[in-house]
C-alpha cells in the first residue's frame, strides 16, 4: 500500500512546475486507496477557444493521472465573464458569447478532452451557474476578503502599476471570481499553468476566508514550448499542434521539433514511464538509438492518442512516402541563429550560396524555397522558428531561429 | 429675469465650499424660470443613522434652496450596503439592517427633513432598488470604467496605501456604486460634503462613461464645526445639536458657542440673507448690538425651525428663568486655551484662585463645579470644548479649550 501511494505521488509530481500542499494531495490519494472515497480536482478552461492544442493537454493529462487515483475532475468552463464580454473593450480577442455558443463550445471541448479524460470521472461545469447568483452584494462581500496591496503584488499587476499602464478595477475582481469558483465547487485540488499561480492560490485563500472545511491544494504545470522550442505553444503564434490536426500534419509537426525539445515533450506528453524515457535517453547517448527514430515513436504515440491506435504508424508511412517523392533527404544539416536573420544572409551562412548577391539572384530566378514553398522576396527575414531551406533540387539546410 | 437668475445663483453659492460646473446649474435654473421645467438634485444619506443634527441640515437647507428654483430633490437613502452589512467586519458602527428597519429609518428621516424640505418636491429613493438588479456582471462592467491608479488618487486611499494600511478591494467598489446611483437616478446635480468630493465626481465620470445625456454638476458644502468650534459636528463626539433635541437644550447649546463660531452658523444655518447678516455684524462691531442678544436670536430661529414658530422665544424665557434661579450671571468672562489644560491651572489662569495648591484644596472641599456639577478629582484635564467653571457661589469663568 505504502508503495502504491508513493508510486502515485511520483506520477502526480512528474513534470510539475510547483505543488502547494503535496501533503494534502497525499492524504486524498491515501484515503482513496483505503476507502474508495473520491476527491475533487478542478481546472478552468476558456469557453471562447475550444480548440485544444498540446499545450493544453499537458494539464489535461495530469487531470487524467489524478483520475487514476480517485479524482473526480471538475472541468470548469469559465463562461461567466465570456457572457458579459470584456468590459474593458480593449481586447479584440474576447468576444461576448451567447448561451448557445457556450454550450456548443462545451460539446467541442468534450469531444476533444474525452480522448484523454475518463468521462465517467468528469463533471463539466459552468461558473455562470453560481456567479450570476452571487449578485452585487455577494461580489462586494467577496471583494472585501482581499486587500488592494495584496492584489498589486500579482506579478503582471505590479509591473503595470509601476509602469503606469492602466489596470481597470474590474481586473481585480477576476481572480476573486476564480477563487470563488473553488468555494462553489468545494474543490480539493486546482490545476493550472505556472502563469496562474496568483489566481490558483486565491481559491485557497478564499476557502479559508469563507470558513470552508477544505483549502485546496494547488498543482502547477509548466508552460509547454511550441514547435519553435522558445515561445509558449499558442494558436496565435502558429507554433502549435492542435488535437484536431490531421494525423499527417500532427506527425510532421512533432518530427519538426528539435532533439532538445523532444525530451521535454516526452516528459510532459508521453505515456511512457520516467524509467522508460531514461532508458531511451541512454540509448541515444550511447549511439544504440537514433534520435530521429525516437522522435517518430513520440509522434506516432501522440497521433494514436487523438486518432486511435494505428493512426500513428499510418501517418509515419504516408509521411515517408511524400517526402521520398519530394526528394528531401531525411538528414539535413542544422544551423541555429540567436536572432532573426535576413534570408540572403541565411543562405550564405548555411553555405547554400557564396554571397548575398548570389542569394538575391537565386531568389529572383525562383531557385529558393522555404518549407517547400518557392519564395520571391529577397528582403524576407526569418523570425524565431524552424525552416527547411532549399536551393535548387539538391541543397538543403535546416535553420532554427531562436 | 437676468436679475432673478443672478439672485438665485447667489443664494445657491452662499456658504458653499466648491461648485463644479456652475454653468450647468445656471442653465437649469434659467430653464426653470423660462419654461417651468424641473431638474433633479441628488443627495445621499446613511440609512443607519436617521438622527439628523445641524451638521446634516447645512446640506438639507441647500437642497431646500434648490427646491425654490425648480429642483426635485432625490433624497437617496443608501440602504444597499447597509443591507449587506460591512463586509470588512472591522467597523462596529456599520450594522446589517433589515428591510423593515430601513423603512422605519426612512420614516424617521422624513419626519425630520420635511421640517426643511418641501415634501411635494422631494422623492425619497432607495439605492437597493437598482443596485440589487445590477448583479455580478453589471458590477464588473461598472468596475471596468475606472483604473486602480485613479482610485488610489483618492486622498484617504492614497494615504492608507502609502502607509501600508490595508484597503479592501471592496472599498474600491463603493465610490462606483455611488456614481452608478447618479446614472440610475439621472441626476442633474449632486450635493455632498467636501470630504465626499471624489465620490461626487464619480457620478459625473460614470455618467459620461455610460453615455448618459447628462453629466451631473457637483456642489460641496463645508463640514460644520460642532459646539467646540474645532471638530466636525458629530454624534459620537457629543458636540452636536440634534434636530430632535428639546427646545430648551437646543437653545442652550446654540448659546454656548463662541462668538466666532456664531457667524459661521449664521452663514450656514440661518435663513437671514447675507445682507441682513452683514448689517448685524456691523452693529456688533460698532457696539450698537450685543453679541449675546444676537446669539439668542440665532438660537431662537433654529428652535423655531424644528419646533414651530414661537418655540424659540419660549425656550429663551425658560432658559433665563432657570439660570436666574441658579444664580449664574448672564455675562461671564471668557478664557481661551489652545491645548487641553489641567483644571487647577485653569482655575489659576482664570483668576478664580491664586495658586494650584489653593485650587486643589478648593476642589477637595467641594467648592468647584464645572457646568453646574461639583467635581472632586483634582487631576482632571479639560479637553477641547466649552466649560462654565464656578468657584464658590459667586465666581464664574467660561473656559474654551480649542
Amino acid at each position: 500500500m505504502e508503495n502504491k501511494i508513493n508510486e502515485a505521488i511520483k506520477e502526480i509530481q512528474r513534470g510539475t512546475a510547483e505543488i502547494i500542499d503535496i501533503e494534502a494531495i497525499t492524504k486524498l490519494i491515501k484515503r482513496y486507496f483505503e476507502t474508495g472515497e473520491n476527491f475533487y480536482v478542478k481546472a478552468g478552461f476558456d469557453p471562447t477557444a475550444p480548440d485544444i492544442h498540446l499545450g493544453h493537454t499537458v494539464l489535461i493529462q495530469k487531470l487524467a493521472t489524478f483520475q487514476k487515483f480517485g479524482a473526480i475532475v471538475q472541468f470548469l468552463i469559465g463562461d461567466f465573464t465570456a457572457t458579459i464580454g470584456d468590459p474593458t473593450g480593449k481586447s479584440e480577442t474576447r468576444k461576448v458569447l451567447s448561451e448557445s455558443q457556450v454550450l456548443a463550445n462545451a460539446e467541442t471541448y468534450k469531444e476533444q478532452v474525452f480522448k484523454i479524460l475518463d468521462p465517467n470521472k468528469t463533471q463539466v461545469v459552468f461558473n455562470s451557474t453560481w456567479l450570476k447568483e452571487l449578485g452585487t452584494g455577494g461580489l462586494i462581500t467577496l471583494a472585501s476578503n482581499l486587500t488592494v496591496a495584496r492584489m498589486l503584488e500579482r506579478d503582471d499587476f505590479s509591473k503595470r502599476y509601476s509602469s503606469n499602464t492602466p489596470i481597470a478595477v474590474s481586473e481585480f475582481l477576476y481572480p476573486l471570481l476564480q477563487g470563488y469558483d473553488s468555494i462553489a465547487l468545494n474543490s480539493d485540488v486546482e490545476l493550472g499553468g505556472t502563469d496562474q499561480k496568483f489566481n490558483l492560490l486565491m481559491g485557497r485563500t478564499l476557502q479559508k476566508a469563507y470558513n470552508c472545511k477544505k483549502q485546496q491544494a494547488v498543482l502547477m504545470m509548466p508552460i509547454l514550448e511550441g514547435l519553435d522550442g522558445v515561445q509558449k505553444m499558442s494558436k496565435s503564434l502558429g507554433n502549435y499542434i492542435g488535437v484536431t490536426d490531421e494525423p499527417f500534419d500532427m506527425f510532421g509537426k512533432v518530427l519538426s521539433i528539435s532533439d532538445e525539445l523532444m525530451w521535454r515533450y516526452f516528459e510532459l506528453l508521453s505515456d511512457k514511464t520516467l524509467k522508460e524515457i531514461e532508458d531511451i535517453k541512454n540509448g541515444v547517448n550511447n549511439g544504440t538509438l537514433h534520435p530521429k527514430k525516437i522522435k517518430e515513436e513520440l509522434a506516432a504515440e501522440i497521433v494514436d492518442r487523438f486518432h486511435g491506435t494505428g493512426a500513428g504508424l499510418a501517418a509515419k508511412e504516408e509521411f515517408e512516402k511524400v517526402f521520398a517523392k519530394k526528394d528531401i533527404p531525411t538528414d539535413i544539416e542544422e544551423f541555429t541563429f540567436d536572432t532573426e536573420i535576413w534570408i540572403c544572409q541565411a543562405l550564405v551562412d548555411t553555405k547554400l550560396v557564396e554571397s548575398t548577391s548570389q542569394a538575391r539572384r537565386d531568389i529572383k530566378s525562383n531557385a529558393v524555397s522555404i518549407n517547400q514553398e518557392k519564395i520571391s522576396d529577397d528582403k524576407l527575414n526569418l523570425y524565431p522558428g524552424e525552416y527547411i531551406i532549399q536551393k535548387g533540387k539538391k541543397s538543403f539546410a535546416k535553420v532554427i531561429v531562436r
